[in-house]
């Protein structure tokens, strides 16, 4: 089985249905009383991660598997004040490698957008939905995930609780004998760990099968005897190379840092995340997390939110960590961010559409003339925070081709047009 | 397998270790980085419903099964005014079959109590939380979960998208040929069906072990091929009898009504709650369902929501459909339910610690002189509406034992001299 979210980047991308074509909502999936076998989605047997199921999936995870709540407090709701601005869906941009230009509102259904909320000044100037999301829903954030681990971890090291020089096994013991033992906190952070795990799902022996799996992220083939949680599968990490010396995207990094975060705190990252962020935003909806069987969260990519609560969220590292004329997260752990990785480590991993870009704190870093950072997951999603245009975006989407590579293209230059067109409002 | 919360309410009680020996808090289930294995609740091996385990399980079952968002919407949060009267917690009544009072406090540890709220013309006055319920936590409302189906159909019927006359087979012709062929939805509501289905948990033949097993309520065994889906058991369910004789609590009817509603208005019953009631409130969280495979509400018990927004939908019956200055429900169908069903109907189920009390649309009507309603759930969960004294309860808990009975005698005088003591305040 390889599911469609799955897919290696490298393969052609077959021909898929466009986005009207393979609108969830208009496809009817799950909808019935009960939903003919031929719409129904279930995770047993694979449909969920197969397009275009996998657009409804998207927005509906916690009825396929076990989920944890990331609770937004009983608090008032801090209102996200609005100044639509119809004219942006007519923007117009180039995108990479083409020369006809296409407007905003066809990037939409170019990259599968279920929703697309746009900030400037934290106002909201633009809001989609298409699909099955709605405003009043949750979709999956895939590894934008990573970029709220990153982000506690790198509050904690601010606070002092975490030290960044010191290896992942001093804080986990478990993990002696493993890649981690001496990989340092930063390390992991920046994902320059020397680790022996590809994620080439092209290979049926490649080692992140065996993460998802160990997880119950994917379905376990009947005969299935190997590791049963995420922390049973990070004890089987083995190092390849050194560390600190090249940026490699391994989701298994995260996945680690999951488990410091869990033993410094004492708490689940869920309730890191509710308390130190989630409750302190006025957020709209709680989120959720996808879980293994002993409740650890998916830290590659199982977090749920709302839409516009994932723009609040890009809104307050926009602002250095504050929101609601209040510190909610160290300044100096969101500016480190900001300032990016090493440039040279990046450049290793030879990302043709992100040149000259870094990695920091599980953030990707653009270093273009906006100084723009994004939180990125397959599929498209992301969080562009754009400090010179004072701009922020959240996008869900469900892109049949999972790596990013398939909507760069459109997402990238399009997400800076919209900074230069706001910066003239 | 014969879990706690199924356990036949006639068999002898076991001892049971008491509230504060069973906290699932101080138990430490599932915390730790990974929690260790005898601190594990799980789903598969029927864990989460022994006691004491079920304690934990109770406040968290999404980590354990596939859920549906009953959302809040996107708006304000209604602010539960807040006017604390400490005395309340010293209150003394004297519990049924006793001879010495008990005092309001010591009843929440003798019935397992979870979290109680209590408000008083709208105001909460009394509120408490023990063991895994926290205020921004959810908890399973078990059969409570039928009281909300009893209200949303009895809307339906007051606008006359649903008529009570009809049989449920003209609605469901999937229902011909069974039990529900002839069964009028009022007869469903008011639970005077006549139905071949047993909830002796005891017997290992009853039909309502082939029900929760469908449904995936419980885990199936591994050479299972029965019913897959709710939809699937309820075509198996034969007639006994007549209808319209006698109460006979039953917990399919829920599930029949179920499909009658999602097949009326064409939405599942988590989207009719959700833009019905939960997002015209002022919810402070979203609630939400287990479901089965095919995205089934689990009607006999399924809903899971947080404790004080339990309070704000009483608040709202208690005004007869009315909530913050709007008619969110018609009121001609609280009325109906308020004044309650046939007595005669009652009577013949024998319940000796409900005498003179009748059951209408899902709802359980004291008939005592306050003229109190409850919505009741196993291991005691409810919603108290007493009109006279202008009083809400809303209480979740995890008793040992399943059947109400167990602590109907603290609970219904605890109720009653709550009420008594507000109406002078």
């Amino acid at each position: 089985m390889t599911p469609a979210s799955f897919v290696d980047a490298q393969a052609p991308a077959p021909s898929f249905p466009d986005a009207a074509r393979s609108d969830p909502a208009a496809l009817g999936w799950m909808v019935g009383s009960p939903p003919p076998a031929e719409k129904l989605v279930q995770f047993a047997n694979g449909s969920a991660y197969s397009f275009p199921h996998l657009r409804w999936s998207f927005s509906n995870f916690r009825q396929l598997v076990p989920t944890t709540q990331v609770g937004r407090g009983i608090g008032a709701v801090q209102t996200l004040p609005r100044r639509a601005i119809e004219s942006l869906g007519k923007l117009e941009f180039l995108p990479l490698g083409q020369s006809v230009p296409m407007n905003w509102e066809d990037s939409l259904a170019a990259t599968y957008t279920d929703g697309i909320v746009v900030l400037h000044r934290g106002q909201v100037v633009y809001e989609r939905y298409t699909g099955a999301l709605k405003p009043e829903g949750q979709h999956i954030a895939m590894s934008v995930t990573k970029s709220f681990f990153g982000v506690i971890a790198a509050s904690l090291i601010a606070e002092g609780t975490l030290d960044e020089t010191r290896t992942v096994a001093s804080y986990v013991p478990e993990l002696e004998g493993t890649a981690f033992a001496d990989a340092t906190i930063r390390q992991v952070l920046d994902m320059t760990t020397g680790l022996q795990y590809s994620e080439n799902y092209a290979d049926p022996k490649a080692e992140v099968w065996a993460h998802v799996r160990a997880g119950g992220v994917l379905p376990r083939p009947p005969d299935y005897d190997g590791p049963r949680t995420f922390y049973d599968f990070l004890r089987t990490v083995k190092k390849s190379g050194e560390h600190g010396q090249a940026f490699a995207y391994k989701t298994v990094n995260t996945d680690a840092l999951g488990w410091v975060i869990r033993r410094v705190t004492g708490k689940s990252v869920g309730q890191n995340l509710s308390e130190m962020i989630w409750s302190q935003l006025g957020m709209e909806q709680d989120a959720y997390f996808t879980v293994d069987s002993v409740g650890n969260e998916f830290a590659g990519g199982g977090l749920n939110t709302g839409l516009r609560d994932l723009a609040r969220f890009g809104e307050m590292i926009r602002n250095n960590g504050c929101a609601n004329e209040k510190q909610i997260l160290p300044e100096v752990a969101i500016l480190d961010i900001r300032r990016g990785g090493r440039k040279a480590d990046f450049a290793k991993a030879a990302y043709p559409l992100l040149p000259g870009w870094s990695y920091r704190s599980m953030w990707w870093i653009t270093h273009n003339d906006h100084d723009a950072i994004m939180a990125r997951g397959v599929h498209g999603q992301s969080i562009y925070v754009d400090p010179k245009a004072e701009m922020v975006i959240a996008r869900y989407g469900s892109h049949p081709v999972a790596a990013n590579g398939a909507n760069d293209p459109v997402t990238l230059p399009a997400f800076h047009a919209m900074a230069k067109a706001l910066m003239k409002n």
